[in-house]
């Protein structure tokens, strides 16, 4: 069996265009002090109006709780979220955005996205959309799977 | 406008997906020794008969030169690669893939490659080439704009 070029395997253009997606969202996002991984957690946290807690975040952000922990801490400490008891279970904090959180997440929702599609710009807006599409499914059964 | 969720945002779905199927690679290269990056140096070492420079590795691969090095030196320490002088510029020396290295490269790209098929399963034969081809375009892009 003749083996591909790397240049034409998955995993090798996976990342490569992974790592070319997140250089490109970090350089949008640091005018807001802010790098991807900080950002997808205020991201969730914006979207849910109760909060999260951070095993939630972990899952599915597919890092570590510790990881999770320090990045929480770094937003807490900028303003963004605050931590709050749950209010059906006391043992567990749920994080939550503040009102600057909220405002700091749309305007830098809006440079990211549009950098992002920038850096993707080889391909049309129907091609990216099924790009994002493949993807989802991936991501999707892949949680099916570990749950 | 309308965000979408981070789970509809393509940045996060790659990196989402790149972390999934280097986990599977690793797995399935921790039996050689090899974990995805000197895999990656070791696999391009075999295809390029007459070696290849470290600052052609690291353009390739999109990584620093000093984190090529370290590679090398891995590959080198377990007797996948050598480095040579190059026969037309003695300041530089090329990395060259011993007769271990194809045979382990071989072997372990089969299963490597067996393994991430199985994690992307999710998509069809040809949807998993259509993927591939969109983020070889977006790859290609990025290698032009950068030269």
């Amino acid at each position: 069996m003749e083996l591909p070029t790397l240049a034409d395997n998955v995993g090798f253009l996976l990342s490569r265009t992974s790592g070319l997606t997140a250089r490109t969202a970090n350089a949008a996002l640091a005018e807001y002090g802010l790098r991807v991984r900080q950002y997808s957690v205020l991201y969730l946290a914006v979207d849910a109006p109760d909060g999260l807690s951070q095993r939630e975040l972990a899952g599915v952000l597919g890092l570590d709780p510790s990881q999770v922990v320090l990045l929480v801490d770094e937003l807490a400490a900028a303003g963004l979220v605050e931590r709050r008891p749950s209010p059906t279970d006391r043992r567990t904090r749920l994080v939550v955005a503040t009102a600057t959180g909220r405002q700091v997440r749309g305007r830098a929702a809006r440079d990211a996205n549009s950098q992002v599609r920038h850096r993707l710009r080889a391909l049309s807006d129907s091609e990216q959309d099924t790009l994002r599409d493949l993807l989802a499914r991936v991501v999707r059964s892949a949680d099916a799977d570990s749950t």
